[in-house]
């Protein structure tokens, strides 16, 4: 495989998990480190040759770029035991990957960004009356993971795939952001499950 | 393969796409039609058998269902010419895929249904407080895709791919959620583009 380049903050989920895919999958992979605070990812260099939608991680292959981390790693995780053959199966992990992108990061993430790094009294008037709707968004998608995970012990078939490790990323720090991960239990094992897998790295 | 069902709302962007992808392919799907606006998506008997989330569109594959309409793309056009088999352009395809749930749907589509389908003077002080930022949002991925297409007449690739008919639905829509199509000519030229594939149907 060509050179293997993260543009990343290592704060973040979203970065933490192409590392982790990685990790599990024993790929090798650079890291460059952005302070996405100063608007290190907002300069014209890194528009006009990283990513002109101006985020992290982008997954950098050789001289080509990819954005948005599901889609990163999918590429490390392709032919791989991370994406099953199965034509369903594989469907139903997109599924819970774009239930990721939707219904969870936004909510989860966004508020563990602005409680634990922005400092809630520095969020603007707009940021503090989105609180209670990313709350109830955050709590529904934890929820509506716990009670899948009552009845499988992973997300999609037998075995730890990537709907698990994207899901992960966020949902083992969301106590940071103020959920209570002890009021999933059914989640507390699957993290448990997840941290016990060969090769995992932790997000520090 | 087994019957399809789709169970859907048919004014909305993302059952479209599913039925959009069958079409070019040549699919056959039955149709279920949900009133979401009266509740009929968060029934006991729909959250129980359908969809635990909630919503539509879910793709039903004999005695299976797929949530998530990009989800449902990915299932349908599994082999197809609408999913590169590049490495790098697979990945690149749900980066787009990916943007198109986090970038654009949640402001472009969101307006839409707000202006058009709720009505600003029903709307709550909450969601008239968000307009602006979604009206900045979706102009800022509409932007994003203009300059790409600038550059090329597909997304990604030399042909069509499912990250030009998940980004088409929505977006060929836009003006009914405020966005000024004109002000994009790219994005015009690429829904001329995608409106003469052999197969495409309309989203009435």
């Amino acid at each position: 495989m060509e050179r293997l380049i993260l543009h990343e903050n290592a704060a973040s989920g979203n970065c933490y998990k192409i590392r982790l895919t990685a990790a599990l999958l024993g790929l090798p992979l650079d890291r460059r480190e952005y302070d996405t605070m100063k608007g290190e990812t907002r300069t014209p260099e890194f528009l006009a040759s990283i990513n002109a939608n101006g985020r992290i991680p982008v997954l950098q292959i050789g001289e080509r770029f990819l954005p948005e981390s599901n889609a990163a790693c999918w590429y490390l995780a392709e032919g791989s035991r991370l994406i099953p053959e199965d034509r369903f199966e594989q469907a139903d992990m997109l599924r819970w990957m774009f239930f990721e992108q939707y219904n969870h990061e936004p909510n989860v993430a966004t508020l563990r960004f602005w409680l634990l790094f922005v400092g809630e009294s520095k969020l603007s008037a707009f940021q503090r009356g989105q609180i209670a709707a990313k709350r109830a968004g955050g709590e529904a998608a934890l929820a509506l993971m716990d009670e899948h995970l009552a009845r499988q012990q992973w997300l999609v078939g037998e075995g730890a795939t990537l709907a698990d490790i994207v899901l992960y990323a966020y949902t083992h720090v969301s106590e940071g952001g103020g959920f209570r991960l002890r009021d999933y239990r059914h989640i507390c094992g699957w993290l448990e499950r997840i941290e016990a897998l060969p090769g995992y790295v932790t997000m520090a």
